[in-house]
């Protein structure tokens, strides 16, 4: 009987309450598929800065280098809103990303037709828009060097991006690999008309799209893309592009789906290794109420499934589940257009665990 | 009789078209108000390219310094879309910022009642939406020193990410001085949990707040910012934000409108001086064809009237006019919901001079 194990990171605020609804999804899908999935606990964010003095402790990254795979919660709240740079919370997650080398996010924006109303934007604009923002996760202005003194005028700041060629080149392959199964129609993202870094980026997805010719390469810039995610987020299938644009079009993008509770995400390794995590943060104002929607983490259980354990058939029927619950009416009050008619937590989790 | 000296700068694709419709109303104002306006003429872009084979003549930067302001039509084309970096309209651009020290843009996100059909958010959502984007224009990740050299595996690209605090201090004192004259709420939007530039950003909004008691400051990240204005773009009044990321939001927030056609901008040096130009490209695909619409670059002349010349009545009779030509139904093709009723820019021109 096959054996995986799984790190478990809760995190802060509904974390752990949205994770039980997931790990539980993932106990039922072992019982079904006749494997084991053993589930180690560890933590991360504000409980770790809380019980163990720091956002990442080293048994954290020890734990999730054994697993197989990471699932993740969501980590801050006001609590840890104040402290110094390496006692906050969101600190542990670009740790983990770099500890773990997961360079390859993987956002996934899809309007799901029950859902279609939840989106501020017009029905005809959004129902079928079926897009993944791919970004780079371990480089650029995040992890370069920063510095801070002070000159003749008052205080000085500097954040260097800084981008090596095979560094972009992984993820730019990462880009083509998933459009290949999709719709075959990559954007790679950048500012090559002001950024040194976006020239690199942009040469290297040239000269790596020799080896996708079946996938059809374009540019953007990212203020265009900005706009033409308002505009027409249809003419999308994957848009790759470096981490802090990614940050701000991987948001942008949710958005436009209205149901930012229903997406999930991945961080992959090289290999099969990956963590992966809702979109959505901890929710600190409605944390312990129960009434957190658990479908994004019960999502990112089936991209698990699918992305570092090869179980295509069991993410599928996770996947099937969520869309019949939904289907069937069944709403948390995020998404739900009557609240008083919202279900909680517990029960929207039961509901899958039923369809499955 | 008082003379002002305006810099015309018409640029390239649909650039000349829409300036000759903005100088004749300028001209007429000229006419109503009693007052002259010598219109100078200097090329940008890529009409320089081609005939003083740079960007931005030194020439043009003379005439600019002894305007009272600018007008700038657009820049950019297919045709030097492949030139190297010191060969490309946009050069000129960024070069004519830094030259005339226009580090505050001004992006007003206003959507006009009879246009709310044209965007592709719902009616309730963008209608009344009223806000500006102050960006920070001459500094940050645009100007920081670029490097480009080989590594041990491969090529590397570096953008440093630079700000001075007197940088930050006077386009954060722009957004406070904007939304006291406003609703009085303010919004600095930087990355502060990542970036060291954002966290020398943020401590300087909240020294400067302390001289504007008046004006509500908050802080949002800019992911966060990217998704709350596909939310819930009414809760906007004015955005400040650094180089880069207002080069994504201001778009975004343009293209919210769905009218980007009539979007206007101001950038802006200390004193009254200034540059205005539409916020739309160079639109080479419609250029010569006479259906550009001109009432963004009409609009950028009452801002000019505006802030670089003081004449606040002329200014708003140049929005009033605009406004009543819209209401009595008439568009150009970019805005026309039946496009086979649309008219030409000369005629658009026409109209708005009219109604003056
Ligand atoms: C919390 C923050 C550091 C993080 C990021 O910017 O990467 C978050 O916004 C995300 O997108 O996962
Ligand atoms: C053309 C380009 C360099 C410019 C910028 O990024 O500033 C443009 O996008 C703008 O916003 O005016």
């Amino acid at each position: 009987k096959k054996n995986y194990r799984i790190a478990v990171l809760p995190g802060d605020g509904i974390g752990p309450e949205i994770m039980q609804e997931a790990v539980k999804v993932l106990t039922l899908v072992g019982e079904l598929e006749g494997v084991t999935f053993t589930c180690e606990e560890g933590r991360i964010g504000g409980i770790a800065i809380d019980t163990d003095g720091t956002p990442l402790p080293e048994e954290t990254v020890t734990l999730a280098k054994q697993a197989d795979a990471v699932l993740l919660g969501a980590v801050g709240g006001p609590k840890w809103d104040q402290n110094p740079g390496n006692l906050r919370p969101e600190t542990g997650l670009l740790g983990i990303r770099k500890a773990l080398g997961l360079f390859a996010n993987i956002r996934p924006a899809t309007m799901h037709s029950s859902l279609v109303d939840a989106s501020s934007l017009k029905p005809e604009v959004v129902s079928g828009v079926d897009l993944i923002v791919v970004r780079e996760l371990t480089g650029g202005i995040y992890f370069g060097e920063k510095k801070r003194y002070d000159g003749p005028n008052g205080e000085v700041a500097e954040d260097q991006c800084i981008y090596h060629e095979a560094e972009v080149e992984r993820i730019i392959r990462v880009g083509f690999d998933i459009a290949r199964k999709r719709q075959k129609r990559l954007v790679s993202v950048d500012k090559a008309n002001v950024l040194e870094s976006s020239r690199l980026w942009r040469k290297v997805a040239e000269r790596v799209a020799a080896d996708y010719p079946d996938v059809e390469l374009s540019h953007q810039l990212v203020d265009s893309c900005a706009m033409q995610l308002v505009r027409e987020p249809k003419q999308f299938d994957v848009i790759v592009t470096e981490n802090m644009f990614g940050d701000i079009l991987s948001d942008q993008a949710a958005m436009l789906t209205g149901s930012i509770g229903m997406l999930s995400s991945a961080s992959l390794a090289a290999g099969s290794f990956g963590l992966y995590e809702p979109v959505h943060g901890s929710a600190p104002d409605i944390a312990g109420k129960g009434i957190a929607n658990p479908l994004a983490t019960i999502l990112s259980v089936a991209m698990m499934l699918r992305l570092s354990l090869g179980m295509d058939e069991a993410a599928a029927a996770v996947e099937n589940a969520v869309w019949s619950v939904l289907e069937a009416g069944h709403r948390t009050g995020d998404i739900a257009a009557d609240r008083s008619k919202a279900i909680g937590t517990i029960e929207m989790g039961q509901l899958v665990r039923d369809e499955l």
